[in-house]
């Protein structure tokens, strides 16, 4: 297991990195209950992505954006570093990056209750009489949740007068029961056309989404289930997300993208979700029936890694597209991994705000097909200096000098008439010996990316019997000029380090990895190595540029 | 890598598993070309599995059984490791464990050429015209196959009038042209009810599976064409299975399952194979349109291991139910594992003989769903008699006294009143530091089982970023009374274990996983340890069936 003293080469850096910033003792902490005291300084401490200051942390609920403002509700167990006892955590950040710990937003009344997922709305027009003339408009907020006891799962209703700090429980609660124990995981969205709230939810062990509809939040109409594609136990969190269309038949439009977990029954084990294109109205008689049919029968995967699950979208994200969160974890071993051995004891994280799009992506040299393309916000004025030298040809190593994070984009071109089929690697690797390898193989005329943690920290991986090591995914190089393929094959490889979390994006965020890595000895990524395997592989740009810290204390 | 030449323990147990048997030089080697020499007993060979005496093979074709005796073809380059210069290799068996290596059946007339992937029939009546009343029914074989060029991949017939053994091109062929490079695969069955030959064959890259009939095997006729589920780079291999049901609304019925293996582009990275419960002759007016129609939106995946593809199945299985099989190779390391290194120089086995069922298999405690069960056919008198102790409770070793393969059956019981959530382990040994951990994992009212292979061999395996550790899929337990939660939850995990390869069967095979496993310094496996968490996880039977060697030589 993993040291919960800090020793070696780790305690040195990890005291380079305390000195660096004094922590505040007036941060708040998840739960509430005592001084912040620079907690978020440990080592495996992930520095611009979410983490409870202690307990345990899954689902990101209830998530909004206003008046500038990100909101972020989460499952949160603030008592013990494993799932149970569930309330709504909050924290809220001005960009999805620099986080404040805020009081807990919903508690269970008793014992045996848990507040489990759901999601929250802006009732700008006070559909459900909830608000009057001294609540301004964006502060709101319902939030739509699953009251879970031993008897049943029902879904019930709070609201924040204060822009969804604090809520009151609906006394009319549930505002839905049909006397089912798998019934959980509310979406709520506002359907401008039908002036109706329309909720996604999942019936877990039938494999359906149902649908239901309503004026208020407090009455709702069942409308249609949705049933497809990968099955395993259960569906979890569903999500129902307009996103742009960039490229293709249908640039320039709004699509939209049913986004359902898995778990367990991941085809790499326990958690997983899945996606699919298609629309909620499009009865054959053009008028709205709220039933979600897709546009094709494929199943696709928002990442290829191990470690995303619950992806939940903000309401209110704004113009430019839909953004969402996933919690970093799979319930395979997301109970057990050695962060609850931390000073602070904690465990999980959120994976970094991304902005959705549908993309034309060619999905070999027949076809083209929409994938969901992910990319992380902007780090904004968090960005510091490229680390990288101006110059690069070949291979380069970088050293991650920095308390932050590390934004590392890597463009590898192959020229069309290579007469090889070479490797492009990126090597995360600590001051001791642990590396994490992120890259790209081509291969005939595709390509296939991947994710190796095998040896990103051995210690407590060996002890585990599902913390898989190696993932891939097929993605088609890009040629430099559209269509034409005499010229170069491009593949962008990004990887956002952030201490134990490690996101990869691939050609803009065509295809996506997020990973958990346990390194040794309480180390950090100090180095990255970018190599390719042969000189016809030409490393085009390479840029590393580091992150501050979204934590102030 | 691994060492090309034998030493340490390993050698010392090659040793005496070469004394054991004496080679029989006047066996048949894969390529005819020279003649045998004991090369399957190489510490590597898999014993039970076929594998080319040497050179590289890959998916399976033209398989059937006439007259008691199986006949597999395969993907086969005679004269290097790694694929290229595709010809039908050859094999024989009584009972698909004893095989003897017979001349290459189809070969390619020109540089440029291969011999692609297929099926074969056997014309009884000969529709073909190919054959006359000096060739008996059964042996009346008509090979359908794909040839590839650099222009167009075509589908082509050959016909052979001594039961598999030789074949000659139709001068007609092709007979199906449609100008197209990724057109491959066809598997041909016969459909009584029409009295037509119908063919499955693979768009590749536009994902669809397209049915043609003929009422010769020389005209076809193009039906539709099928396009569903996960995707990937390309589909391949297609098969319409028709299997007998067990249990459930349609017990004792038959049932159609059409297998499509998808490469790359797997879950788990490159090759997989997903199948498809549904039915070809279902059209709304009754009458047969040859359009294949799933039950459900369902995908699921015949395998939990990342070494398994190109299944298909032997044309005149028998009435018992279709048998199988697949190769036992991911595209993404295929040609690089170390059986290259071997003596006699070859890559990749075959997987088991399997025969194949639906069975009616509870998926979470509120629904049950079909499933594909495979369990391999029986060993008949090559089992011998079983290892392990007449009583067992508690954790129990058995050494692997044989030279063959070992066929393991452990049934495991939890009480419906556990307070535990217990681990089911057989960790397969070698002398070394070599082992592979095969089990379950009950969890709630579900359960998760397991191949972990991360120090199964790390030799090799750490020079590779694709081949992954550890791999696990959803299982529910059976209750030992039906339908009564009340009674213990069972799970019988069951091996067969043949060298570098091993084969996991849950529960009367309603889970499987092939998985290969590259031992460090050529061991074998020599012990299994069957060890439960808790003392309220009862061992219930052991069986350790030693199978002797289906290879003469």
């Amino acid at each position: 297991m993993l040291a919960s003293t800090f020793s070696g080469l780790g305690a040195l850096l990890l005291a380079g990195l305390a000195a660096a910033q004094t922590p505040e003792s007036a941060c708040r902490s998840s739960n509430g209950s005592q001084p912040f005291d620079g907690m978020y300084r440990e080592a495996a401490r992930p520095q611009i992505h979410f983490s409870p200051s202690s307990g345990f942390m899954n689902d990101p609920n209830g998530m909004f954006i206003a008046n500038g403002t990100h909101h972020l509700y989460y499952q949160y167990n603030p008592n013990s570093t494993v799932a149970g006892n569930q309330h709504w955590g909050h924290a809220t950040s001005p960009d999805g990056y620099e986080w404040t710990n805020q009081e807990i937003a919903l508690a269970p009344e008793r014992e045996g209750q848990g507040i489990f997922s759901g999601s929250a709305v802006i009732d700008v027009n006070n559909t459900s009489g909830f608000f009057d003339g001294t609540v301004a408009a964006e502060t709101r907020i319902v939030a739509i949740y699953t009251l879970n006891t031993p008897t049943e799962q029902t879904q019930d209703i709070a609201y924040s007068r204060d822009g969804g700090y604090t809520f009151t429980k609906y006394e009319g609660n549930p505002v839905i029961s049909i006397n089912s124990t798998q019934f959980r995981d509310p979406k709520v969205f506002w359907d401008a056309q039908a002036q109706l709230w329309v909720m996604a939810v999942a019936h877990t062990q039938s494999w359906e989404i149902g649908f239901y509809t309503s004026p208020d939040l407090k009455t709702w109409e069942e409308r249609s289930r949705f049933s497809s594609g990968l099955r395993g136990y259960q569906y979890e969190c569903p999500d129902l997300i307009e996103v742009p269309v960039q490229g293709g038949p249908h640039d320039g439009q709004r699509a939209k993208v049913l986004v359902v977990s898995i778990n367990p029954g991941a085809p790499l084990g326990g958690s997983v979700t899945q996606y699919f294109i298609g629309d909620l109205n499009s009865g054959s008689d053009g008028f709205e029936d709220f039933t979600f049919r897709t546009n094709d029968t494929a199943v696709r995967f928002t990442s290829f890694g191990k470690d995303e699950y619950a992806a939940q979208s903000f309401y209110n994200s704004g113009d430019e597209g839909a953004i969402y969160q996933a919690w970093l974890g799979n319930w395979q071993y997301a109970q057990a991994v050695p962060t609850a051995n931390a000073t602070s004891g904690w465990r999980s994280e959120q994976s970094l705000p991304r902005r959705l799009r549908l993309e034309w992506v060619q999905q070999n040299p027949q076809t083209w097909a929409y994938v969901l393309a992910q990319e992380p916000l902007s780090f904004g004025s968090l960005a510091g200096t490229d680390l990288a030298p101006s110059n690069v040809s070949g291979n380069t190593t970088v050293a991650l000098n920095g308390t932050g994070a590390f934004d590392v984009r890597a463009l590898f071109s192959l020229p069309a008439n290579a007469t090889v089929e070479p490797r492009a690697n990126l090597r995360i690797r600590t001051q001791g010996e642990g590396f994490l390898d992120i890259g790209a193989d081509w291969a005939g005329d595709g390509a296939t990316v991947f994710v190796d943690r095998r040896k990103a920290g051995t210690e407590w991986a060996d002890t585990n019997h599902f913390f898989t090591d190696r993932m891939s995914a097929s993605l088609m190089p890009v040629p430099r000029v559209a269509n034409d393929s005499s010229s170069d094959s491009l593949i962008e490889v990004r990887v956002v380090i952030d201490r134990i979390v490690s996101e990869a994006y691939y050609n803009n965020g065509t295809s996506v990895a997020a990973v958990l890595t346990f390194w040794d000895n309480d180390e950090v990524p100090s180095f990255v190595d970018v190599t390719t395997s042969s000189s016809q592989l030409k490393l085009e740009s390479l840029s590393v540029v580091p992150i501050a810290s979204g934590w102030k204390c």
